[in-house]
């Protein structure tokens, strides 16, 4: 059967303010020593698997310019731009009628665009793995990370050892994130992975859910359908897309449907999530420092300092965040990583928009 | 007798980097709340005493631009301009020549142009008293500051305290920085003061001094003197500057004269020797910040912020200077503020005289 990929590349996130911005979010950044940016090295890894003709990008109007900047190779049509976003359930039912318009029936591939992922051969196979799963019946299949620290940050999925079907496990329940007491028991049990939020399952497999969980998000799927092709195209998209309710694929299907199994990936799966991603993304210098642009650190360890042309100098810092843009400057206290959003907050409040 | 003063604003300070550069040293930075540059507030502080027309600026070529933009009122020709830095003793004979030639004899302040005083009445009140001691013979004051921590970045004066004339007291002589048990041991026997670098005396005193002590550089002054007003002025004393030993006044004269006095002030004296100075100067913030500029500060504490347009975001900040400029940053902890000269070295050696 005929393998296609969805990548979801709406997203707006804040976390790498403040080289990340409302018209330049994270996926569209490089931020690894080979300078591609995540949305191209998303599209590089599905490569061997999925035709780029058969590849679509889920995203929103302001970012269909550096999509099609970044992948200059993927057919124009490919870009499928909701005109709000509604979460991950109507993005990927988005998907899947203009798959189904075109192949029919298909193994649909979901990925996010800004995560990454070290061992690229051990993702195909498992990738593989996962599509044989999915094309074998109503299937839905979902890529667990098998956790390496009790993480609060990520939802969880219980899967059931004993019950196999090729290299996958059926899913028990998916969970929240947890607080860290709950996220060490699920560490100690060995029964819960990470959610990596990547699907597999036929187009087929995911629309009949989507009917039976999300009955009026599915009747505006369908109309969308019909008018693939046709003037209404666009007013229809719109029009649907303004009504559906905002519900992401975990809460709307996977939490309630049959048939859920996931496959465990060990292929260094990183979801990017801080500025402390850098660390483990890039070379480190005899000081620990990763540093871009123009700068002078004396005294400096263990601080990541990301710059331009700009000379920046950094004397006796040690785990210290900068990034330097030319409106905005972060300096940043690693341990404080999780506070970049107060700025961002505060800069809303003082109306300071041009900044976001 | 009538009262004259030299401000010696030839410095080429580095401590300040990167508000401070070759082409704007410290004695024409603004760094304090009422928005004045150092070299204003030095005049500004005299003009009780001194008239504008008896003040003289002794810079370099470089800074008379600088000179004639802060201090509109100053008469043109009362701005000296050494041809190369030769240290205090010439700058301060070029100082004297001049005024000898204008007003036979006078009463001379020396005052360098980059420290502030926090307290301009007692400090007119200690030049009185200065004055007055000069005055009545060959004396060179010098204003002494009461130690209140075992400095070891300052020179010191020893005086007699059984001998005194007027409010001062005669120097038995001075010392090099010393090292911290040294400094400790100043401090604790009541008898040492810190060279301020302020001195008092009259222009003939301090000319006979310079000739008995350094009779060339006084042979190469008296040359100067005789081209003042003519044709050649320039030329000789571009010859001279040239041909002049780089010598301070402490170590050329004040070591080795006689009539030495020290008046002691309790004025709110500082150097403004770093950035740390700042926060004696500045008001804080109740989170003990010291902020200028488009700032958004979170969970940051007893920092320094010099910032403009650009915005900075902090975040978990503790005890770190943070000063933008167009063209350079610097970030650096309290602890190492003495070590941006290294940032400057650094700068030196990969030949990136641009930003120095």
């Amino acid at each position: 059967m005929k393998k296609t990929a969805l990548i979801m590349a709406g997203g707006r996130g804040e976390r790498f303010w403040p080289k990340s911005r409302k018209n330049l979010p994270k996926q569209f950044l490089s931020l690894t020593d080979d300078g591609k940016t995540m949305i191209q090295l998303t599209v590089e890894r599905i490569l061997p698997q999925v035709a780029m003709e058969d590849i679509y990008i889920a995203t929103n109007r302001d970012y269909k310019r550096l999509v099609r900047e970044q992948l200059p190779d993927l057919p124009e049509e490919n870009i499928l731009c909701e005109p709000v976003g509604r979460n991950t359930a109507p993005c990927i039912g988005l998907g899947a009628v203009h798959m189904a318009k075109k192949y029919g029936d298909a193994v649909m591939i979901v990925l996010p665009s800004d995560h990454l992922i070290q061992y690229a051969a051990i993702f195909q196979s498992a990738l593989q793995d996962a599509c044989a799963v999915a094309e074998q019946g109503p299937n839905l299949v979902t890529i667990g990370i098998a956790p390496d620290a009790p993480e609060t940050g990520y939802g969880y999925i219980k899967f059931l050892p004993e019950k196999t079907l090729g290299r996958a496990f059926e899913v028990e329940r998916f969970v929240e994130k947890p607080d860290l007491e709950t996220a060490k028991a699920y560490l100690a049990s060995g029964q819960y992975l990470w959610n990596s939020g990547m699907f597999i399952w036929k187009v087929s497999s995911i629309l009949d859910n989507l009917e039976k969980y999300l009955p009026d998000t599915y009747a505006g799927l369908v109309r969308i359908q019909q008018a693939i092709g046709t003037p209404a195209q666009e007013e229809v998209l719109e029009r649907e897309f303004q009504g559906f309710q905002s519900v992401s694929i975990d809460y709307g299907v996977m939490e309630k449907a049959d048939h859920i199994y996931t496959l465990s990936g060990s292929f260094g799966w990183d979801d990017v999530g801080s500025w402390l991603a850098i660390e483990r993304l890039r070379a480190s210098n005899e000081f620990g420092n990763v540093i871009d642009g123009n700068v002078v650190a004396v005294e400096t360890r263990s601080s990541i300092i990301q710059g331009g042309k700009k000379l920046i100098a950094t004397v006796g810092l040690e785990n210290v965040i900068v990034v330097d843009t030319p409106d905005a400057l972060l300096i940043c206290e690693k341990a404080h990583a999780g506070d970049i959003k107060k700025v961002l907050e505060n800069l809303r409040i003082c109306n300071h928009e041009e900044y976001l």
